[in-house]
């Protein structure tokens, strides 16, 4: 067995993907946190093009991009499949992981702004995760069907990061009576003992998330 | 056999991405052309979330975004394979697919702006091209060694379509002198039989480009 290292930032959803991955794939690794304020050497060398977390680094040679990191996955270890085998169902997954890719910063733009461009953020944000509920999940356990797979991995942050960002921020994407489907995939996402057991701890999300808002007020007031 | 059509838009590279799968595989279909200035009840109807072509549709089953395509069309019709058999080299043509994917819009961003934007839209296009000849290409043939493949098909437009749009701009991102392996590849693209037979016409193109040029300097100069 080649030596399996995982390059990652708690509490990064993105480098979460990777390791729901492998947990789910049963591969042991070791995962070296990065600090994103000052990056290392390695993480330098590894990922010249984006100089960004997740990379996994598989006997020697590494991976980034968490999405190509996945599909890589998927390729190296076969065992519990993060994609169906049948071609149109495939082209349906990556096409809804293509999707939270595009459109990742108009999600997450409510937690860069403030004032009017803020709401215009959760705004546009809740346009598409409506189109998510109606088109991508639809009345399936998860998005594939009856297993977790790709896309659930990829909208993992829904789930695990969306309540306490909204917490830090002072405002609400999901309310309470919105969005049935996605409220009731949030829980099945959550019940698979592999994600439950692996999801950043709360308080400490909170105030990471805190400090990262304060940081993101200060410098859209002063280009204000 | 099930029914094959495409849905596309000339000159739209985007489609030729797909155009150029299907012929490699030696598939048929028929291609029917949309009017993107008055899109047709069917391609809403197939790509509701995007409204854009390419959609290749399969037995009547829709599939959108020209890289989900391709990957569908290479998990469809396995001959002729579009990407390697080794999961790593797989995960280098995901990551530089993807990486094209990304920077579209910088790529093609000195075609919409005027000025000083432009000026910038270019330093930053030569820097990705930068990117890619360096880190990417290398002194390879093709993107994945001695054959075209999924990562040549997505720069295809730098081999086809750049040099009018350059032209029809009257701004120049390839000097003849710069870049020297991605001129390279720009001939050996041009030369694989698939590609030189499956080209659109250069008047009608850059007929259409310029056209399209003082769409987007009227759009920019009234909002100036």
């Amino acid at each position: 067995m080649e030596q399996v290292k995982l390059l990652g930032a708690w509490p990064s959803p993105f480098a979460y993907r990777v390791i729901w991955a492998l947990k789910l794939k049963g591969v042991s690794y070791e995962y070296i946190d990065e600090n994103i304020f000052n990056k290392s050497e390695l993480l330098l060398q590894y990922n010249p093009v984006y100089k960004k977390i997740p990379v996994l680094v598989h006997g020697g040679k590494p991976v980034a991009e968490s999405i190509v990191i996945l599909e890589y996955i998927e390729d190296t270890w076969p065992q519990n499949p993060l994609l169906p085998e049948d071609p149109y169902e495939r082209a349906m997954a990556r096409f809804w992981t293509k999707f939270e890719e595009d459109k990742s910063q108009t999600f997450f733009a409510f937690f860069r702004t403030v004032g009017e461009q803020q709401e215009k953020a959760v705004k546009e944000a809740r346009e598409l995760l409506g189109i998510v509920e109606e088109h991508g999940l639809g009345d399936k356990k998860f998005f594939g069907g009856d297993k977790i797979g790709l896309v659930d991995i990829a909208f993992g942050w829904i789930a695990g990061w969306l309540e306490v960002m909204q917490k830090a921020v002072g405002v609400k994407l999901l309310e309470a009576e919105s969005f049935p489907r996605l409220q009731a995939w949030i829980k099945n996402f959550r019940e698979v003992p592999v994600i439950k057991e692996n999801l950043p701890d709360y308080d400490g999300m909170l105030a990471y998330f805190r400090c990262r808002r304060e940081m993101f007020i200060a410098s859209a007031t002063s280009h204000a």
